[in-house]
């Protein structure tokens, strides 16, 4: 009995970015963040602040979103989860809580991040995927797509592809695959899947809105090499929309999972 | 000039069915007919009364809606199509506008229609798929569901699928077909694909409703064979909810096409 011990608590998170301001907290409207840490803190008696692997913009979707944040509450796990699911709308799902290592760190421990961009692409507007995909009337080159992908893949200065205005410490980021592929069983769907070690603002975006310039053949593989080339966002078109986006997986080193409901390998 | 020549035009309409109360005008709130009809009317410069083939229920989606209205407007198609599309709101699509013979009636003239019923079968809720499918968290045997369904095809009284509460000439309809299959492409999802004559208000709903409580085990076949023989509504479980329903084709026979707008084979 009162024992003192600091749990650190990892939540994997599903949510439908449609309704909010993106990820962080703001006080201009509703943030994942926001919704999240207000529940937890009314749950746990204390205030609650969340640290997160992907900090999703306005409208971006998430399967496999990944926070923590630490507490001294000795509430169980299966009762986190069940307060947590039951008081949020249906367009969050919180589908696991671990209790883990205490050194584990959901921002800074992430080996890689994948994201899932899908753009539908047929000259008629479907309504019922209008939340979930970027719509491109034009049709598309997806061969000459394709071609420009391994531009991006590698340790490089992605600089024409961060977000106009902000200023970073470096434009270097690692990518270690991209792919663009026709859905199976979704006619007209492109999925255009692109894993790294992290991601700026806006870089998916960005570069997917290059890549449907080169679909439409505006662009070539040549400009696309010359747009990375010159570092410069201004010589970029602007970024894709943000519904077509979906933070798909974030991938951790092993660490000490102490406990975790619900038990069972969960697959979205 | 002034020649009076009634033109008969026919709709070919996608929606998303979440935030109406279903096709038929209503006082109590939006639908889909509700909203045509005033933009039609505001455009043509006279009443429009729409005829439609499948009246949908209040969150009912659907893929190929069709539906028809008489005018002595000379307004070309590419008029009609682009001004309905640019003021109906993003969750609805007018995908094909066409001048057809006279005789051409929405609703009689149906040969076969199809619905697809999603059903999101994962311990784990999505909110990605929420609007367009029905979450069932118990795991669902499909064997023992696919085996209920020989017992729906061919005309028969189909009594036990009737909406409660309503009172129609006659319950006997013909179903042509019926099948459930994984979707290949997204992960945890099944669709029941049903298409027939007609069907009743809530009949694939109410099929179903059926169909799941055997996934669960909780019925046998020969539950949904006495189920259908009683002919009671009484007997059947409620119907699974409206999101996870999308009416995805209406077949006619052959008729005489006057004009379109798209000129080219549209497939949502």
């Amino acid at each position: 009995m009162g024992e003192v011990n600091i749990r650190n608590i990892r939540l994997f998170i599903a949510y439908d970015g449609t309704n909010y301001l993106g990820w962080q907290i703001q006080p201009k409207g509703p943030t994942i963040q926001g919704v999240l840490e207000t529940l937890l803190t009314k749950l746990l008696g204390h205030k609650v602040r969340l640290k997160v692997a992907g900090r999703t913009d306005t409208g971006v979707h998430a399967l496999c979103q990944v926070a923590h944040f630490l507490t001294l509450s000795h509430k169980p796990l299966e009762v986190i989860f069940k307060a947590l699911n039951a008081m949020v709308s249906p367009d969050i799902c919180i589908w696991k809580v671990e209790e883990v290592d205490f050194k584990f760190h959901s921002q800074r421990d992430t080996l890689k991040k994948t994201y899932v961009y899908y753009v539908y692409n047929y000259p008629v507007r479907n309504p019922l995927v209008r939340l979930y995909s970027h719509w491109v009337p034009e049709k598309l080159d997806i061969n000459a797509m394709k071609a420009c992908l391994p531009l991006l893949i590698g340790e490089k200065d992605f600089a024409s592809f961060r977000k106009s205005g902000t200023d970073i410490k470096t434009t270097v980021r690692t990518i270690y695959s991209a792919s663009l592929k026709r859905v199976t069983g979704m006619k007209h769907m492109l999925a255009f899947e692109i894993a790294g070690k992290g991601f700026m603002r806006y870089m998916v975006r960005n570069i997917v809105g290059l890549l449907i310039e080169v679909g439409k053949g505006k662009l070539g593989i040549e400009d696309v090499q010359r747009i990375i080339e010159s570092k410069d966002r201004k010589v970029a078109p602007p970024p894709a929309p943000p519904q077509g986006l979906v933070l798909k997986k974030i991938e951790y080193p092993p660490i000490k999972v102490i406990d975790s409901y619900p038990k069972f390998k969960i697959e979205l």
